[in-house]
């Protein structure tokens, strides 16, 4: 049972949106440019990232939710989301995925563990100031989230289906921007 | 120096947002939302979770720039903000501050540190449910601040008067919504 008594009986993050409409809207504006975008990454990379960092943070619902909208962009490779949260370093994605995944990995702890040869091998991978600086807010954003929905004891469901069919639905349909809570 | 190449020389998080404003939108109205109501907690108090949390982060221009601005809110006391941050226990505010600033310190460690036994005793304090929503909000928020503004490298000025300016220009004049970057 969450810690505050919640208007709507929603998984996660979506039943504290439900509660304050106010904090809502800023907080899905930021998901939507951070994650659903192609400008410099692509948003199976930002799901990647996501649920990366979700995952280092131990959040059930958001790891579970941003891996499955991270897999519904890897249709060719089922097993993906759970290599890279496993061991990204083993996992078969790009050189600059891995070298974004480990400033990602450093900014979970905290933002002073960012190195500087961090980001000279990110950008001797490719990555572009734009790439970098949109990996940091993702882990930055996802500290924040994940804080959130755990901090105030909210609950998620079990069922992978649910989070499937979820994804599919951002995905494909409503984004995170829209008018009703995700 | 920051880790990436800024188009402006501002602090802290200004520069960031100058770099990249399709963020700095959300993140500006998140900020505004969080800190500049008095529904509940009152802008000081609010101001004083998000420097305390920033001190905890060790975010030099967060915790100053935030701390500058909640102690605009307390003129009457000069040294409140440094005692918050010290020690919040010892500090001259109330028990119900306390209590937030206790849940607050949870938070910074991770959303799964926030333990029933502080909402209890943050409700028999008297903080209501949007009191502890906005702290556990406001402290996982600076979470993501504080490591965006670290994450990337930017850097901060040393002198306490540009906090003061500052800080007099986002309570009188600005907030953090406003069309320049902060």
């Amino acid at each position: 049972m969450a810690h505050i008594h919640l208007t709507e009986q929603l998984p996660g993050i979506r039943g504290l949106m439900a509660f304050r409409p106010e904090t809502a809207g800023p907080l899905n504006a930021l998901a939507e440019v951070l994650l659903r975008s192609d400008e410099g990454l692509k948003k199976g990379e930002r799901e990647l990232i996501a649920t990366f960092v979700s995952s280092r943070n131990d959040c059930f619902f958001c790891k579970n939710i941003h891996g499955a909208v991270a897999q519904y962009y890897y249709p060719e490779n089922e097993t993906l989301v759970q290599e890279v949260q496993r061991d990204y370093h083993a996992a078969p994605i790009s050189e600059k995925m891995k070298a974004l995944l480990a400033i990602a990995e450093s900014v979970q702890l905290g933002g002073k563990f960012v190195d500087s040869g961090e980001i000279v091998q990110a950008r001797q991978a490719g990555a572009s100031d734009l790439e970098i600086h949109d990996t940091v807010l993702i882990a930055a954003a996802f500290c924040m989230f994940n804080r959130y929905v755990d901090g105030l004891g909210t609950f998620a469901p079990d069922n992978p289906e649910m989070y499937r069919e979820r994804a599919r639905k951002v995905a494909e349909e409503t984004g995170y921007a829209g008018s009703s809570p995700r």
